[in-house]
């Protein structure tokens, strides 16, 4: 490389101190959810602030954008094609941190700690209005930030957004992917719902310790290749995985005395987050755009992979319950739990909904966060919207808030925008399992004898090792060959869910 | 006050902002020691030493500097009693911190963080050749540190590490407590081992379940007034407090299987310390020297006052047993339990050391950790020394150095001049337990009611809303009406103690 090797390397630490302090503020975060003391919470509020406010100035720094413009300019870096990935990358970030204010950066953190505090209460209280002034505040703040970030020509605030999650993605195209989705998914479980037999889900009804489905959990863990010398899984409201630091992946799950496949399925898919988290190539490039995961679809992809192409297999429980009929003292056969496990059938709570009902949660999410960042929608009608929502979508009344518009922790701090990647999710992840399935047509009896590690190693060289080498759709076709479509989906739940429904 | 009034408050704000950052700096040290994964530590040492520097950055930024004199030459700040006193100790602060290079700061953190995992890892696997170039490193660090810090003229490195800990407080100062304490404490010791009969420590060998040991602690600790809505209780190598943020202290014990004395004494040692940083007037002054505790002695004090003074008393038996037959399976009587924590009985290990024991085991640390920083011993030469000095002081041949000189976490992280301060806070306790005891003589039977909250809040009003306004020595006189003495602790040893071992 030319003499700007040096402005490459320069930009590069930069990058990964910044990254090390963000790392921190994932500490924060983490803690906030796990362990921290409720009276602490005034003071975390400033902390997040504070930190935020310190990585804003570090990528913002007038000093990256000298560093970016020289190595915009150097042929030799132009020629490698990480360095010239990472650049670009990095421009992205540049262009949209630089665009914002610090004192929105620190009060986004400020509010969003607090506003998430607010929240459990509420969520716990069942209590709209205790939340609804925090969310107001969340929603003003979101659109500021839509403001300063610039609304691109012919979209709308809610694209700048989702800019951040999915980069490139808009209201639009969402919205031309959802609607025929959901007419295809519609049918389908009114096809269920009228000429189906849904499943015995009785067999789920064990009552199970905690401590012990925390054992299963992580002998799952081990089985899927999440490494637990690199990470930790614990106990929250609401489940997350936070890849916040290089040998550092902390999954988090919820347990309930009963339906013990909530808190199993929930560490899969956390665990699926994990395992892409551990996969990046943080040694080399953490803190930077070659060491962080390319969009927020693609990283749910990874989860659902593991949660529902792997767990809600009938191979997933030939091997799982031998494993813990002792443990758990479970009754039924690998066929009752398979098919307990696969209904299609609309519930109230989305982290909790089967494959076939689980997109429209996301989609009545979508409408109504499009909403309120577009003002057509006001925060006191949010839980009659909702609710509106959930009748024409599931066809479900819903009796209170808690499991209605606050069960979800996203809006207290400011995630808009985030929803839709939850389905994008959907679809890369069906995708990918067609591809490898294809590749390795031996893969379901691999599950049953616990070899899952091959999965884990596909995805980790065609997805988790490129970070942000290639934009989503371009890494999607290279691991699929193909363009993203919501075929495989839909194949994939016809194959499975019409012989158990008897549709 | 005059128009200097907005370079106090300015001050005050630039304080609490470094005490933001200093409080993040903590949390990270908590999770290293509690939840953080193994493949962690690297990166953890790097945020560490980012987050060091950046807390020292703030406490000398030269308009720190500016503002003080503008403070200092304000006669309303100089009539205000406690505004005097808290520019008066920033004025400390900052002389020492300006002192100290960046550099310096961030290395002694990021070594201490990697020095801890060798620690760790040595003491489990008793193996001090992996530990001695950490200790090395560290001792090299601490001498550069005393040199920037400036050695008082007459005096010695050491002086300048210990102040730190203990303000004013020299090694000759030390020596001179010292010196007397161990002929007391040897001649009594003897005494014991010659004609005295030690209790039965058999009743403390049940083997009692860690997480019904952790339930007792918490019945404790609320009974001692700790606000675990404000705290917790966790799991760690090496038992510890962290008072580090506004409604966040966070205390740590270990479970044995046997003895569980061991981390009952711990969590009580550990809360009592927690209720000093509870007691801090933090809402008002965190991050400024009057929401901080006024020296290490101070703090030890407050811990071996819960620890001994009242949970090695026969009123804590009283109020103990009953509430803990079914749950702990203990056997004997309030008799059985008060003697068997009553020994004066040479051991290994320092934390675990009995009342009459426990200060030799300081002095001996003190007396290698002299040698250590001024010269005069070499890290390759601890192991011998240690285990010679032992012999010298406690009569006892060390097996291995787990549990000799690898039993403390201390100088693996730079705590050099830390140690003395765990005998000035036994002189301290026993101070404070004449004067409160004097005035409330019902005490004794208030604790076997379980009704604690007199001393807590008398400890609470006479030491720690004060925070750092009163020197220490003067904070004791204060508080007792008496200069620092060894003679309550004599005093109480040989009242307890005598009856128990008869002599």
């Amino acid at each position: 490389m030319s003499h700007n090797k040096g402005a490459y390397e320069e930009l590069r630490a930069l990058r990964r101190r910044a990254g090390t302090l963000g790392s921190v503020g994932s500490l924060l975060n983490w803690d906030q959810e796990t362990y921290m003391p409720p009276a602490a919470a005034g003071h975390r509020a400033e902390q997040s602030a504070l930190l935020a406010g310190l990585v804003h100035e570090r990528l913002t720094d007038p000093r990256v954008g000298e560093l970016l413009a020289a190595c915009e300019a150097d042929a030799a870096i132009r020629a490698d094609a990480a360095a010239s990935a990472n650049v670009r990358e990095m421009r992205r970030d540049y262009d949209r941190e630089t665009r914002l204010p610090k004192d929105l950066v620190e009060e986004i953190a400020r509010v969003g700690s607090q506003s998430q505090e607010a929240w459990k209460e509420a969520r716990a209280k069942d209590d709209f209005p205790m939340f609804a002034p925090w969310l107001g505040k969340m929603v003003g703040l979101m659109r500021r930030k839509a403001e300063c970030l610039g609304v691109p020509r012919g979209g709308e605030s809610y694209d700048a957004l989702m800019d951040e999650y999915e980069p490139g993605a808009t209201a639009k195209m969402i919205e031309g992917v959802f609607t025929p989705l959901r007419a295809r998914l519609s049918t389908f479980i009114g096809e269920a719902a009228g000429k189906g037999r849904q499943p015995d889900v009785a067999p789920l009804g064990v009552k199970i310790d905690p401590a012990r489905q925390h054992e299963f959990g992580l002998q799952v863990l081990g089985t899927m290749g999440f490494d637990l010398g690199a990470g930790r899984l614990d106990v929250t409201t609401h489940p997350f995985c936070s890849g916040m630091a290089p040998g550092d992946t902390r999954l988090t799950t919820r347990y309930r005395d009963e339906k013990f496949t909530d808190a199993l399925y929930g560490t899969m898919h956390e665990a699926g987050h994990g395992l892409y988290e551990q996969g990046l190539p943080k040694g080399e490039y953490f803190g930077e755009p070659l060491g962080e995961a390319v969009s927020l679809g693609m990283h749910e992809s990874q989860s659902r992979l593991w949660e529902n192409f792997v767990g809600r297999s009938r191979e997933f429980w030939a091997w799982a319950l031998p494993r813990t009929r002792g443990t758990l003292g479970l009754k039924g056969s690998v066929e009752d739990y398979f098919r307990a496990t696969n209904t299609a059938m609309p519930t109230f709570i989305r982290v909790e909904a089967d494959e076939a009902t689980y997109n429209l949660h996301v989609m009545l999410r979508f409408e109504l966060e499009r909403g309120l960042i577009g003002g057509t929608l006001a925060v006191n009608d949010v839980p009659g919207e909702w609710n509106k929502a959930v009748e024409t979508y599931l066809g479900l009344r819903v009796p209170d808030n808690r499991r209605g518009c606050l069960q979800d922790v996203h809006w207290s701090f400011g995630l808009f925008g985030y929803f839709p990647t939850y389905t994008l999710g959907n679809l890369y992840a069906a995708q990918l399992w067609e591809a490898y399935t294809a590749k390795e047509p031996g893969f379901a009896s691999a599950i049953e004898r616990g070899e899952w590690l091959g999965l884990r190693d596909w995805l980790r060289a065609t997805v988790h090792v490129h970070g942000r080498r290639f934009p989503a759709a371009e890494l999607c076709k290279r691991a699929t060959g193909k363009e993203l479509s919501a075929d495989p989906l839909m194949r994939h739940l016809e194959r499975k869910l019409r012989p158990i429904l008897g549709i």
